[in-house]
C-alpha cells in the first residue's frame, strides 16, 4: 500500500471515529479498535510524566465494549452531546503496518437545552493497524490540554 | 476523473465557500451552487425527524441571490462576521458524477467591536456535481448541533 | 516536484508549526522561516487597508529568534499555552517554486490553572518556498478577526 493510500485511509478513520461519537453511535466505537487496544484519556502534565494511566483506560476491544454499556445503563448524566472538529493530520511515521499519527482536536459540548461552550482541547496521539482495511486504533492517547478534567467526562473523547 | 482528483477538488469547494462567507464576499456565494440546487439551514433535532425545511431554506440558484440582496438591503442587524473551521472532510461516495459528502464545522461570531463568541457547530452534509470545474453544491445541508437558532442568524452558514 | 507533492508537504509544514507552538518547543519556532522572511501578526482592518506592519512583526529569521529570546527570558506573563485547529489549506498558486497558501485557524488559551478560552481566530497568509525539503515560510502573515489584540500576545500565533 502506498503513502497516499495510507494518508487516505487515516483520513478516513479519523473522521469517521469523531461523526460516530458526535452522532451519538457510540455502540460502533469499540469497533474503530484493534482487539487487543488501549484506549487513554490523560492530561498534558500526567502524559509528559510517562504516567500510562488516565483520567479514563481501556486495555481490550472487551473494556470500551463494557465502558459504552455502563454509560448507557447508568444515564446518571445531563444528556449532552459532542462536536469534534480536528485540524490537519500528521503521519509521523509507518512502520511494519503500523502508522504513527497525532492531530490536534477541539471539542464544543451542546446540552440537551441547547446550551454550547468550549468543552476540552488537546492532541490525539495515535498507532493504528494499516495492514488491511478499514484501518485501527492499536493505540489512541486522548492528552488533554487542561488539568481541570470535568467530571461530565461520560462520553469518549 | 479519478478519486484523488474528486477529493481535491471537493476540499477546495469547501474551503473557498467559507472563505468567501468569511471574508463577505456574498454576492458570489450564490454561485458555490448549482441552478438547482437546495441549501438548508436546520437543527439536528428536525433532521433526524426528516423534515424537509429549516430555519433558512433556498430552491434554487435565484433564491439565494435574493437572499443576499435582502441581506445586503435591510441592514438592520449588527454587524458581524464569522469564521469557520472545517475538520476533515468524509468522501460517502461518488456515483452518477455526484459526490456524497460531510465535514464538522465551528463557527465563530465576531461582532463589530471585536466581540468573539463561539457561535454554532454542526455538520454539513452536501451533494456536489463533480462532472465539471468548478465542482458545485446540488445539495448543501447545515444541521446544527444546537435547536437555540440564534436570532442573528443572518449570513449564510 | 508534482502538484501533490507540493500539497503534502505543505500540509506537513502547517501542521508541524502549529504542533512546535502547542507543545511550547518555541526555540525551534524560527526554523519554519526561511532566512530572509516576513511574519507578521495584523488586524483584518489594518491588512485591508494595506498596512504592512503588524501587533507583531519579525523581517528575518534573526528576529524571530530574538523574538523568542526575549519571549523566555522576559517570562512576566502568566504562564499559558495555545491549541490552535486549523481548517482546510487552500493552495491559491505554485509559481516559481513558491507556493500561496491560505488557511483559517482558531486557537483557543490555556491557561496555568486549566483555564480554556476561545482566544483568537483568522486567517494565515502564507508563501512558502517549496523548492527544496523541509520547506519553510517566505512570508506568514497572521490576519487576526478581532481588533481586540489581547495583551497577552506573547506567544506566536
Amino acid at each position: 500500500m502506498d503513502d497516499l493510500a495510507v494518508r487516505l485511509g487515516v483520513h478516513e478513520l479519523l473522521a469517521a471515529y469523531v461523526d460516530c461519537i458526535d452522532d451519538d453511535r457510540l455502540e460502533e466505537w469499540p469497533d474503530f479498535f484493534t482487539e487487543n487496544c488501549r484506549y487513554l484519556i490523560t492530561s498534558r502534565s500526567d502524559h509528559a510524566s510517562g504516567l500510562r494511566h488516565g483520567v479514563v483506560y481501556a486495555a481490550s476491544h472487551g473494556m470500551l465494549v463494557d465502558r459504552v454499556l455502563a454509560l448507557r445503563k447508568a444515564n446518571i448524566y445531563e444528556p449532552h452531546r459532542y462536536r469534534h472538529v480536528v485540524g490537519p493530520i500528521r503521519m509521523r511515521s509507518v512502520e511494519d503496518e503500523i502508522a504513527s499519527v497525532q492531530s490536534n482536536f477541539i471539542t464544543v459540548r451542546i446540552m440537551h437545552d441547547g446550551e454550547t461552550a468550549l468543552f476540552a482541547t488537546g492532541r490525539y496521539l495515535d498507532r493504528i493497524a494499516v495492514s488491511s482495511q478499514p484501518f485501527r486504533f492499536i493505540e489512541r492517547i486522548v492528552v488533554l490540554d487542561s488539568h481541570k478534567i470535568d467530571t461530565l467526562l461520560v462520553i469518549p473523547l
